[in-house]
């Protein structure tokens, strides 16, 4: 902890003093999981400098171990020649995803500043959507033609030791003359073959392969079921395009599920550092909070419909709030489950009716006994049985209502093409509020001579 | 989709009628996609039958397909025999995992089935923390003799192709007398070095390696940063024990962000299927609600201790569930980033000082934008500046506490070796909820002349 603090504090002076040595020595010293930190409390001119001041092999090691808010945020301020040149040093999948992010403009200046090659097989990955075999698929792989010997493919490895050094080379992928995919060549089948054999006869023939059309949560499933190190990728004619790494796909599928809980917990699926700016945090943060207070109000409104009731028995607004929350709480568990099922293919979108019945069945049971609760606690309180039986009627009635909802609109909002994470938690809490408060104030209007 | 539904009904049909061919066939036909959901939708019957009619290959790549709970619930009801071949097809990180979820019964059952030695190996694995380096390890890696040649090794490879097809073979570790690990060698070197090397010659040599007792959080950093396929694990004295895959600390790293989406959603951590036994899904829900109703009806019950100025401000009675909402929202956002921020590396639970100047300055801004809509609302409503200025002001200073408190809250659970994605957000809504009460009431008793 304090040895941290320490080095960060000669970090700060080093690069005031411009020493790029002594820089590049306390980023060695330091712990690689401590990177994120590091670069957190560094002010947004220091990581510029810091960029500057070392290798960019150095700057790529440091950015490939930072959350990709963090590099994006660097890569915006550095010049687009020192940018260009530390993501080259990154694989092209990692490149293309980190220059997607990066604001059009942008991302063009540094493109234009990288080796005519990489730039345009970047050029080529950005152009496939993000969630699809081709948004995460990468170039680095090898091919071989179909009349290739063993020999010939054992030369070219040697000949390209260092260049191979960064592909994940298990497999390599045989093509015809039209490049299209024939077969898949193990690695260490290479080991038990004489150099003169055809890599014809040594190739698994029919090798597996994915349309670049295909979208993430299926090839995530692919790998589940697969041991698989990567799949090649194909056009329309089956030529091979490149080819999608199993690690790829689970950073991906991660990303996702991590998006999905900064969406649930109000913050639009972005990122949030304490070390990005107050305007910045403030304002996303309120946009998310500005369309819930007016959704409140018009939810509370109902309140006010009711205010003579309420004026006459006064208890009643003990009770609202606890309505209200209980029941957020009960179909949020709902929206959940729905939003879990969905991400493992466990239910369709158009499964309405069977996620009703399960859920409906829950609600019941949830909603007597959380009922029966409450109702106990309004006896106890003011020794009036009918006040019981309207908090407690009012929220079994909602339980059952909510849960029913936080199971559907998950659903509903995945056929509407919306984002069941963003959005289910709004719009179930101001239906179901409505709807509590509705309940409770109207039993209590109907049965007000048994309650003053 | 009508095509999955028949296939389903099929399956049904030929599981009654003990047709263990056509089982297998209707399961090729199916895309592997597809079998979760047809899984969930059959009945536990059926899934133990299912199970037995097919061979351990295809249940083990049925299993391998599924979530983990629901491979829970089938190898519960198989008996131990059968559910020992089918393990057996697994890996033994994958089966040590299996097995560390069942009921230690169940578990000791299966095991005592399985062949000696891969019993002894998922038991020793098993034997570790599940989330460190030896609880995520496997026993299936290649290890050599310092004293070998390439062409031992080679021979090797050639002799036992058929069990190491299991394996990810794009590395081999070199180890001395005492088992301790001396290097490591790319298998593509062999591939470009003559059979007379020694592997010492062709190792590189101070390898990396992490301890069994490293936790998974740095090793899914230590990934990130480099590009390994896997990290041998070592014991105290540097004696090689086993590999840890990328792939097996990313599959854990993805679980542990669905775990807390699950405990977030006051779920507890569980994965919840609609399939399960109703008794269950509603027992697990209400295990968290119960909890959450009596601290309810804590908080509101500051709301009972203001009756009289509630009997006397109605209106009030339409504000406090929009203060309580609100400052629910404020509050999770501000939970939200620093669960993110501690799972990233950013922030250390004792940094209390800096997350509160960070979430102080959001609360203020945040609480004069939220505290001046409301108070607008409520002075359009009844024309009253002064009810305004009593919900607007406290909701403004409730903001500011619950945005302080929500990001305090995580790190000081961590600190107490607490889960800050199950307790968080009770404790919050709970504890901003009375001040909210408070605040508002006590500000209209004070105000009381002006109001009425």
């Amino acid at each position: 902890m304090n040895e941290i603090e320490e080095t960060l504090k000669s970090l700060h002076d080093s690069i005031e003093a411009n020493e790029s040595g002594e820089v590049s020595r306390l980023l060695n010293q330091i712990q690689s999981a401590d990177y994120p930190r590091l670069v957190d409390r560094l002010s947004v001119d220091e990581r510029e400098k810091l960029m500057g001041m070392v290798s960019p092999e150095t700057a790529a090691a440091l950015l490939a171990r930072i959350s990709e808010t963090q590099v994006v945020g660097i890569l915006d301020k550095l010049n687009p020649e020192k940018a260009a040149n530390i993501i080259q040093e990154l694989g092209s999948d990692e490149a293309a995803d980190l220059l997607g992010v990066l604001k059009a403009e942008g991302a063009e200046a540094i493109l234009c500043e990288m080796q005519p090659k990489e730039a345009s097989e970047v050029r080529e990955l950005m152009a496939y959507a993000e969630d699809t075999a081709g948004g995460l698929m990468r170039f680095e792989f090898l091919s071989y033609p179909v009349s290739s010997s063993v020999g010939d493919v054992i030369e070219d490895l040697r000949r390209n030791a260092e260049i191979y050094s960064d592909f994940d080379v298990q497999y390599a992928y045989v093509v015809d003359k039209s490049k299209r995919i024939v077969g898949v060549l193990r690695m260490r089948d290479l080991l038990l073959s004489n150099s003169e054999t055809g890599v014809s006869e040594l190739m698994i023939h029919n090798p597996l392969f994915v349309p670049h059309s295909m979208e993430q949560s299926i090839l995530a499933s692919m790998f589940k079921e697969k041991q698989l190190v990567g799949l090649p990728v194909v056009d329309e004619n089956e030529t091979l395009l490149g080819v999608v790494l199993r690690s790829s796909v689970r950073e991906a599928t991660a990303e996702a599920v991590a998006e999905d809980f900064l969406k649930v917990s109000g913050l639009g699926g972005k990122e949030e550092l304490r070390s990005m700016p107050l305007q910045l945090r403030s304002r996303r943060r309120l946009s998310w909070l500005s369309i819930n207070i007016l959704l409140n109000v018009l939810a509370a409104s109902v309140i006010a419909f009711f205010q003579d009731t309420l004026a006459q028995v006064i208890a009643l607004a003990v009770f609202l709030p606890i309505i209200s929350d209980m029941s957020g709480c009960s179909g949020s568990q709902a929206v959940a489950v729905s939003i879990r099922e969905l991400t493992l293919g466990l239910v369709r979108p158009t499964e309405l009716l069977r996620v009703f019945l399960k859920e409906i069945a829950v609600g019941i049971v949830n909603g007597i006994a959380l009922g029966m609760l409450i109702a106990l606690v309004a006896f106890l309180w003011k020794g009036n049985p009918w006040l019981g039986l309207v908090v407690g009627g009012a929220l079994m009635l909602n339980t059952i209502v909510a849960v029913c909802l936080g199971g559907l609109i998950p659903l509903i909002l995945k056929r509407l093409d919306l984002d069941p994470a963003l959005a289910s938690g709004p719009i179930l809490t101001t239906v179901t509020d409505m709807c509590g408060f509705f309940l409770a104030l109207s039993l209590a209007t109907i049965l007000l001579p048994y309650l003053t």
